[in-house]
């Protein structure tokens, strides 16, 4: 570091990036372009998500905060795709605010969530911004036209759900460790994914993307509310319609036909997944999840789901 | 389309860039990752540019322009690699000024651009933002390990650049069409891949990227300037040093034996791709790209080239 309190371009890439970027597709980004060999019998896994400063997190989020839930969000989508993490590329629009001890704290945070997910930085382009903003576009791997969809689902499959519901949600306010430090499921992604059938993560709502389910798989889907997991945070707070639509948990909702059942219950405590059977998809539900209460009413939502656009 | 003057993320996504995903790999966008099966003996080739609102261009540029220039910029770098363009990612900030007519026209030329290029679009990410921003992550396509970097130049190659240096830099002011409809020699990058040792795109100025090469090349090289081809506009200018250092041209600049100089020629007049030697790289040179003149004196330059950042 060179004590200054903003970094050039090449700065940022040279001292902060460049160290992080030592494996042999980037060349500790010695190029214009990563050049990665795909392993044999494997395909990719590709997906981005960006976060924007007063969109995604406060303008004057921590660094720590900005890094874990650029990782999370995107973990998330190779977790729900059965996917193994392999290499991805970053792009950041510096703020103002984003001075050199923000950065080299970004690009700690960044360097931990490479190692914990075993994945590489092949790249990535910086530019300055007025509203800072922070996208990783991640390279997952399957054994070949294995990667899990929404579009899998069968008739009779039970849906499950990982961890708690709605806890992103509340902790959104005070940016507590589960809105700024999630931990999506991706080991048990991996594991589970010759076992189901249809899945998904949960970032925009539980509902909404159990939706995105029943549509691309052409069924329904019917909730027990009662079965829903919830925190003890989200049992005192005694609206369950805002946590299923609240967003934020990347957690995984999958289906899986019911002889699955108990192998899915051991790879779940073997990975010290809290796994819930939370309903059941039918080929002859309307395209949408509904969620029963336990007498078997319809309890009506307002809204599915959180859109951050 | 709706006739509503703005759309929201789904709407975009749904009725604007499905329609262009409509390759395998991404099912028109209808997951959350794209899934892609990579040729066997191929290797990807990755690279991302994106470009900011009065960054990279002015805020109420034209749509068309934006997206001209995103593609270029991205293909630019697949060229210089000797990359076959495959898929993308498109990732949209979408300022309050981009309203459907602006992303109509805007997605409109980033199809003709995909069309032209011969590649898919695998997926994205779109969010609101104060300041609009696209940016778009290429995966290209060689033969396992034939990429072409920035470090094989060998000493005693002869220094190559194709079209004209110093238009984007000149047209930049009024938006004209070397700023704002560039066209990367794509083809011809592919076809000489096999031929070349050391290749860059130009960007951020000629004499700016000469220098990435040298440094990654571990030697000099010195360029003739009377050799570097200007247009008409160029030579008009007037001051060899602006255009040799400003940027924008997203021409190719290359280093290759003189054994290959014929085959050169019938490649670029195949492409009808102007292509000129302008110096020589030499392995005992500083890490430096130098001007020199006729009589073989040193042109000193102010600055290397322009920084977006």
């Amino acid at each position: 570091m060179t004590g200054d309190t903003q970094l050039d371009e090449f700065g940022l890439i040279a001292e902060l990036l460049a160290p992080l970027a030592d494996n042999k597709a980037a060349a500790r980004l010695s190029d214009d372009a990563a050049q990665v060999a795909v392993p044999d019998g494997q395909a990719l896994v590709i997906s981005t998500d960006m976060l924007v400063a007063n969109v995604h997190f406060p303008a004057n989020a921590d660094a720590a905060l900005v890094a874990n839930r650029l990782m999370a969000c995107n973990i998330s989508d190779l977790a729900a795709k059965g996917a193994q993490p392999f290499g991805c590329l970053l792009t950041l629009g510096v703020a103002e605010n984003w001075d050199s001890a923000f950065l080299t704290r970004f690009v700690a945070t960044l360097a931990e969530g490479l190692k914990t997910y075993e994945m590489q930085l092949w790249g990535g382009d910086t530019v300055r911004a007025k509203q800072g903003f922070a996208g990783l576009t991640v390279h997952g791997l399957v054994p070949h036209g294995e990667m899990v969809t929404r579009s899998g689902a069968q008739d009779g499959d039970d849906v499950y759900v990982t961890g708690t519901i709605g806890d992103g949600f509340l902790d959104l306010p005070d940016l507590g460790s589960a809105y700024a430090a999630p931990a999506p499921p991706i080991a048990f992604g991996q594991a589970v994914r010759g076992l189901v059938n249809a899945a998904i993560d949960v970032s925009d709502g539980l509902m909404a993307d159990l939706d995105h389910i029943c549509r691309a798989s052409k069924g329904g889907i019917e909730i027990e509310a009662e079965a829903i997991p919830l925190s003890e945070a989200g049992r005192a707070y005694g609206d369950l319609a805002a946590l299923v639509c609240g967003g934020d948990d990347l957690q995984m909702a999958f289906t899986a036909p019911p002889a699955h059942a108990d192998i899915l219950g051991i790879e779940a405590e073997k990975h010290r997944i809290a796994l819930t059977r939370i309903g059941r998809f039918s080929a002859d539900g309307a395209h949408a999840a509904i969620l029963l209460s336990e007498k078997g009413a319809e309890i009506k939502l307002q809204k599915r789901g959180f859109r951050h656009f």
